[in-house]
This record gives C-alpha cells, structure tokens and sequence, in this order.
C-alpha cells in the first residue's frame, strides 16, 4: 500500500497544474530530478527542481503495520493541501530517513554494516555532533531557568560571578521577572533593547528594538515574511540556485513561484547582478510579480562571502527595482578565510545613504548558527526595516497569532549578540571557547576542501563562510545511466551509495537546485578535528571505488 | 497616515469576496462586531464574525514617526496577502495596545489614571500575574540547561536528589546528550516515549511515540493540521463559537472556511450534536467540504467541561460523518469542580471500541495551561492517531521545514506528562504546589463567578475548567447607541470603559464569536487570589457606574 501511495502521490505532483516560467539563463532549465529520466521542456515550472521527497516515503511510524486497512478514514493522500504535497526539504529528506534505518540496524547488530557509526554531515547542527555549548551563555539560561537558586551560596561556587550578574540583569528586564510568562509578541523588550546594542557595535548604525521580532530560529521568520509577501501563484521570490531548501519549501507553502538566479560556480558561487535582472525580467515577462530577493550571505550550500561592493550593487538593484531584499544572516559569525569579512546588508544600505523609507529590508539571524551552535534552543530574530508601520501593524498581527517565541532562545539570542566583554570574569575562557571552535572549524573547512579536490572529478570551491562544502562531482556516464536505472537522481545515488558503503551521511545537489546536468553535494564541515582524517580516508576510499565501478 | 491605511485596509476586507454560507440556528447569523452597524445578510461568510482587529492599527512602532514617507517603499497594504488582512486575533488585539499605552503612562506618572497597575486578565498568562513555576521543573531544565553542574558538590545542595537523577535520565535519552542540538523532526525519541507513559497512565490505553509530534506550544500544532487539511476556502472547519481566536485565525491564514457550530449558554455551554450536524449539512449544501470538527475540552473562553456520554456522540458523529476529531486539550489539568472530570477523546474513542483505523483524531496538548503555566517555555505536542503512512509522511515533512521544536519546551511537555512519584524526593513539595495552585484557582474561579453574577445584567456560568470565565452582559440600549457612535461593538466598548476606570485588561466577546446581539466578556481567573477582593470591588463598582450612566 505505501508503494501505491507513493505512486499516487507522485503522480498528483505530476498532473497539478503550475505556472510555466520560462529561464533565460544559458544552462537555465532548472528541472528536478525527476526530470532527468523524465525531461520538462524549458518552460517548466520554477518550483520543481528539487529532489522529491514527497515521492519517496519518509519517516514511517514503526507501530504501524503497512498492511493496516486506513481505507475508512477521511484523509486521503489526494484530499489534502497540494501545497504540502509540493513542497520539499531535503536536508531531512529520504537519504536522512535511511541514515536512521541504518542507525538502528547497528544499533541492533554493530556489525551489520561496513562502518561503526553514522555521520550526520547533512544539516548544520554542530553539537550533535560533539561540540561543546559556550559555558557563559548556558550558565546564564540555566540561572534564568531557575532563578531560585540566584541567591544561595552554592551557586556563587559554580557559576560565574558575570553570568550571575547577566541573570539577574535579564530578569529585571522581563516584566515580574516571570521567564515563565508569554512575552510581547515581539519578544522581551529588554532583550531587544541587547541585540539593538549588539547591531549598533556591528554596524555602526542605529538599531530600533520595534524592528526586533524575536522568533523560534530564524525559519518562523521566513515564513512570515513569505506568508505577508505572497498573495498567489502569480507573485515571485527571487531566490539563489543553489539554495537552502527552507526557501523553496516556504514558497511552496505558501503557494507562490520561486524565481531562481544563479550563483556562477566558476567564480567561487558569484552572484552576477546582471544575471539577477535577466531572471526578474523573464519572471516579469510571464506575469510574475516578483516581491522580493533572498540573498544567503555567508552562502548556503555555497559557502562564499560576498564583497561589500557586490552587496552595494544588490542593494541598488532591491532598491531600483521595488523589491524586499530578505537577507539571511545567520552565518554572519562563521567567517574561515582572512580575506573576506562579513557586512549586514543595513549596515551597507545605510553606507550607501538609504534610510528606513527607501528600502525594505529584513535581516534573519539564529542562534543555531554562529561559533555557538545552539540548534535546539531555537532562538532567532529578524530586524526588519522599510516598511510603513500599516504594513508592521499586520507582522504584530502575525506574530501574536502565534504569541510569542520561546523565552529561553530569546534570552540566548540577546547574549550571542552580547558576549561577555574585556574586565568580564567570563571574558577569558568565553574567547578561548570561541576562537577554539572558529579556528578549527576553519582548519576542517581547508582539510575537508583539500580532500575533496583531490578526488577524481570533483572540484570544490573553498569555504569561506557558513558550515558547508558544496562540492561538484563529475559522474561517469555509467553511474549516471544506473541512477537512471532505479529511478534516482545521479547525486541522490552517489549520495546514498556513499552513506551505505561510509555512514556519510550528505545531502545530494538536487535538493538545494543547480545548473541542469551539473552533480554536486553539501557536505558540513562539523565533525570534531579528530575524526576528520577517517572521515577523509573512508570518503577516498569509497569514492575511488565508485570512480572504479563505474568508469567508462 | 495611519488612519488612511485603516480605512483602506477595513474597504479592502468590506470588499474582498468570501463564500457565503448561511446558517440554519434558530438564532444563527454568526456576524461581526461592524456589523451589527451594517448588518450582514444571514448568507454572510463565516469567517467575518470577530471584531476587526485588522481595521484597527495597533502596536505602533514607537521609532516611526507618523508622518514618514513609505512611498517609495515595495510593500503596501493593498499588496499584501489578503488573508494575512483577513486574520485577526483578539486576545492580542486593539484592548491590550490600549492597556500597554497605559502602562507606559503609569511609568511616567503614577497619577495619570485611577489605578494603578494594569492587570492583564486577557490571556491565560498564569506566571505574568505572579504564581510561581513548579520547582522541580525549574531544578530539571535549569540542569538539563548546564549539565556541567551536574556532578558538582555544590549542585546536591541546591537542587533536590530527583531532579538531578532525572536530568541525567534525560541526557542519557537525548543522542550525544547535546541539548543544543536540533532533534528528531518530531521531537527526542525518549521524551515521546516519557509522553507516552504519561499519556497511557491518563488513559489506561497504549499510546505510540511514533503518534507524538513536540511543537512549540500548541499553536504551530494547529497551524500544521490547518496547512495539511485546508485546500480552499471551500474546505471547511467546524469550531465552536464562542472559541478562541487560534482557530478562526489559523483557518483564515490557510484560506479555509470556518463552520460554526454553537455551545448553548443555557445549557452551561453545552454541545448539540444535532445542532452540529445542522451545520454541517448546510455547509455541505453550499459546496463546503467540511473536513474536521474542532472541540475545545475544558472549553475556551467557556470554561465547561464536557462530559463523557457528550464525547461519546461527538465521536461517533465524526466517525459517522467523515471528520477529522481536533480536540483541543490543553486545559486537562485544570479542572475546578468535583462533579466533572476530563477525558481524553482518544481514551473516549478507544472505550467505544474504536482502533488506529477507525478514526482519525489529533489531540493538542501544551505545557502553557495546566497548574504549571509555563507559557515562555513554548512547549507542547499533538498525538495524532489514525492517519494512513502516507499521510503521516507528509506531517513529518512538514515537521521538519522547521526542523524541530526547542529542547527546553520538549523537556517540560516530558515532565508535565511524567511528574514526580510518590517516594521521589520532591515528590511532598510538587504536590503541595500543584495543589496550591489548582485549589485556589478553584476559589478565585467560583469568587468572580458569585461576583459577576451579582452584577446587574450580567449572568455568568461556572468555570468548571481552564482558567476563563465569559460572562454575558446585557447591555442598556443607550450603551448600545453609545457603541454605535464611536463605531465599536459594544462588549468592547464597555471592554474598553473598564481599562480605562479600573486597569483590569478583558477580551471583548466579539473577539471569540458569540449569538448575534449578545454580548461578552472573557476574563481569566488568575490574578494572585489576594488582588481578588480588590479587582471584584473595582469591578463591581464601575460596572455600577457603567450602568448607571446608560440605564435606558
């Protein structure tokens, strides 16, 4: 039955009507991996280039027997929201679903496999896979979480004499120092009141705690600007290719077209602004109408840092061209190479003389991200800028539907934008924390990168920024023909070949988009510096292999 | 400016089409507060019955200066997503920006109103109003937080022996004991398992981890079965009326149609299934496709407790009718009165005989209401139980578009399902807490209620459970008029006279559905029981007045 299911649900994809968009980009039919066994012609939908997921049953629930009889229930594949049946995310698609089967085989038999354990590189969660939480910013959320203790001796024998202070700094700044309390739906004032301080030292510019809306990691975020942004099918979101897939699967959601334009991977995953006006343009000429750019800075899968100048030339065109510039930030920490440096997109409008009435912009930030990496906490804000307080009146609408985000990530996003500083007790140890995690994550990034292109037909780019390498693998004509073969995209296969033979686990190419006929992977570059030389090895190995299989 | 956009916005709303649906109750046009100015036909849409949050701007950004220039700027208010207009939400509506001006006002001069403090009885916000967090959830996420404390000499004579054993317990459930790592999309397996427990002891039935979905309080939970099930404003939802605004918010936001069913004020706000089913037939005959019925149980705004036999045939009527069962849980811990007693639908529907394939039910629960009232911590989960795979696959991938809910949230929700047992170390001084506060939620409930209902024109049900009452008030026809004049309804009017008189903060009956030319207002039960006597005498008094001025 689920084979069935799956075959139904495929096939509703394939028979909903969509929107023909045409590209005009030179290698520009973006098409999902379906349609490499399968091809759409050139006016093919924007949206339907990832891997699909929707097809391929994920995550069944172990209790139930896939002989149950569900036939008298009322909700059936092809009677719910077809948007929901759309929309993809392959960071947690089915390669991951098979990274959890393989987990509990060895789990039962530690021998059933050809490797000891699965190494989760598809999703950039650094502590899952072994480093440490900062000790000043935990110190501080447990002392929040239990302010009871505050006073008592004890506490003064385990925590810091600065986490204590910071605590009680943040209570008196929640209204009856009530961490239990639903806050404003825009998050703790106080709390907004720190990352304001925090924007301003970065920037250089002022920052408005009106603009703060604190949010569960940075995708609440997302998807409320697409959801006030898309009215239809018939609105546009300018988005990069390759892209992090929380775009694509928003968009879907909410029922709107994403227009893609493509980062040039012979320039270090450059963004032409050029290349931009081409795609808005053609977008244009079908009727779209484009709302807005996201831009991904430091880039994700990609991991380039854009220059300031090309950031200038972006904000010009948002601006000239009536578009929301959505900027995603939430890399703005994860910095590996001396030569670049990060730079808000508010900080380089204001440079350029643009004040709050002449361009809309909202910045997304996370706690996930950063040297900190505190995935699970999901905490987050959007600093949104340029909007006509009717149009603000409606996101206050919009978040108190939802009430207000966690207190506990709100508390954390206001310390990782406000980090101990010089004469703290913290001060000291908090560096070394930091810049141990930054410098070897640097280090892994310039191994795993050397590694990478030293293998035959692979060619990867350099991680400047961000958690990622996105590397671009030559397949042999052979691999590609036995991909086609068992109905799977040529990357998903190198993928899933490489996840059997390793416990690898990376996302393939297609589920983030690229240039039709191109093959790549996002692989992150967080397993611990210990590991990465086996790590490295075993990659070699099983890619020689394949290499071998099937050269042709 | 401001005003402008209002009114553009409210001609925007008065002019978008909708569905008409009529409605068959003997007293049955559901309509909104501007309506009773400019009343609606009785096919009016269902979806326009809540006062007009939209229409009315509110939380101003204090930055922006009103007559800035957003010209220039992409995003106007005719171009945003019409539902986004469409949506209101009350609870957080144009009373409590009024309420938050004067409290700003307060800060300045403590002499500027007749009270002072403003005390927020608009949402159920126990620790906001001072009651205190449960202590050994506190000890328990404050470790989980640090776990570096844990093997410290210091941390046995701060925290009780049984919160540390169960932060270890729960460490050792969460994979690498990284709790700032993202977890599984639907939340740490051996939290779910905990749930389970807690839910299997509830219900004497077995339930599955695999059913459990952790969600940042309850609200993203119904957010998901609204995007799953809702194709088109010709999918319907049956909901109470009155009922609390998430509902007609969340189906407004997903483009669906909200069917509603009445509860019956002389009944104790009890629940008719034949009048149910009256609605359902009409909505049918209009083209709806009424896909699920949502029970609030205890109810929201209305306190009653629905007893099992009333259960028993709502679930037979979703079975018999196709439905999908929403039931709205999260009050079961709050009950108020010794001859009613909450039962889980899932435990109803399992007693009846019916299985995982029999019917298709979600159940809501939060760690935001219970005696614990841990809003901030945004924890909660549904259980959702009779779902093909298929199905279900898709809520998994909709789960993970966000990853997961927070960590800290997906703890408490384990340690509200699972407290202490007897012989545990705390065990004593959590139930004395638990009691403390449920005990005197019971006296503060039946004290307002007495109050209330020796009002003149007011009658008021019990609050068997929640933390709500909803009194009607039957308004002077010269208030009426008064209302009228200054375009308001007249529950908010009055709303509106009483912050302004006395600082205590009320939901307006508009705000959550109500028989047409009836009025109300929802006030919690959860000021600290030693203000009681003081906001029933404000209250009493300026109701006194309230009426006195307008007494035809």
């Amino acid at each position: 039955m689920r084979k069935f299911a799956a075959e139904k649900s495929k096939s509703l994809l394939a028979h909903r009507k969509r929107l023909a968009v045409s590209l005009q980009h030179p290698t520009a039919s973006v098409f999902s991996s379906q349609s490499h066994h399968n091809p759409l012609p050139q006016s093919s939908i924007l949206l339907r280039f990832l891997s699909s997921a929707a097809a391929n049953p994920s995550a069944p629930s172990e209790s139930m027997a896939s002989d149950s009889d569900y036939s008298s229930t009322p909700v059936k594949i092809d009677s719910i929201n077809p948007k929901v049946l759309e929309c993809e995310y392959a960071v947690r698609g089915e390669i991951v679903n098979l990274a959890q089967k393989l987990q509990e085989d060895l789990k039962v038999n530690p021998d059933s496999h050809p490797f000891d354990e699965i190494i989760y590189c598809n999703i950039g969660n650094p502590q899952s896979l072994g480093q440490q939480p900062i000790t000043f910013f935990r110190e501080v959320l447990a002392l929040c979480d239990h302010p009871a203790i505050l006073d008592k001796g004890e506490t003064q024998g385990i925590f810091s004499a600065d986490s204590i202070e910071r605590a009680f700094q943040i209570l008196d700044q929640i209204p009856g120092r009530a961490t239990g309390a639903y806050s404003h739906s825009q998050g703790i004032k106080g709390l907004r009141d720190t990352i304001c301080s925090g924007i301003e030292a970065r920037d250089g510019f002022p920052a408005d705690p009106n603009d703060i809306f604190l949010t569960d990691g940075a995708s609440p975020a997302v998807h409320m600007m697409m959801q006030l942004l898309i009215r239809s099918e018939n609105d546009g979101i300018l988005c990069p290719i390759p892209q992090y897939p929380l775009y694509s699967a928003s968009i879907a959601l909410h029922g709107g077209s994403l227009v893609p334009y493509y980062l040039d991977e012979a320039t270090g995953w450059g963004l032409e602004v050029s290349d931009v006006k081409k795609q808005l343009e053609t977008a244009r000429s079908k009727g779209i109408d484009v709302r807005a750019l996201v831009v991904i800075n430091p880039g994700n899968p990609t991991g380039q840092v854009l220059a300031e100048s090309n950031q200038q030339q972006i904000v010009d065109f948002c601006k000239n061209e009536g578009l929301v510039l959505l900027a995603d930030e939430v890399y703005q920490e994860n910095i590996y190479v001396p030569d670049k440096q990060f730079h808000s997109f508010k900080k380089v409008a204001r440079s350029m003389g643009y004040g709050e009435t002449d361009i809309s912009l909202v910045s997304f930030q996370s706690v996930s991200k950063g040297y900190y990496g505190e995935c699970g906490k999901r905490g987050g804000y959007m600093e949104v800028t340029g909007f006509a307080p009717e149009i603000r009146e409606q996101m206050y609408k919009l978040a108190s539907v939802n009430l207000c985000s966690n207190i506990s990530g709100q508390i954390l996003a206001s310390l990782v934008m406000c980090p101990p500083k010089v004469g703290d007790e913290s001060y000291e140890s908090y560096t070394a924390e930091r810049d141990a995690i930054l410098s070897s994550l640097a280090r892994r990034a310039k191994t795993l990168e050397d590694a990478l292109n030293s293998l035959e037909g692979v060619t990867c780019n350099r991680a400047e920024g961000a958690m990622y390498l996105f590397p671009r693998i030559s397949l042999p004509n052979k691999a590609i023909e036995a991909a086609k073969s068992v109905k799977t995209a040529p990357d998903a296969f190198y993928a899933r070949r490489l996840l059997n033979a390793t416990g690898v686990v990376v996302v393939p190419g297609s589920g983030f988009g690229q240039v039709p006929g191109t093959w790549h992977f996002r692989c992150t570059i967080l397993p611990q510096e210990d590991r990465i030389p086996a790590i490295v090895s075993r990659l070699t190995d099983f890619h020689k292999a394949f290499m071998d299989e099937y050269r042709d």
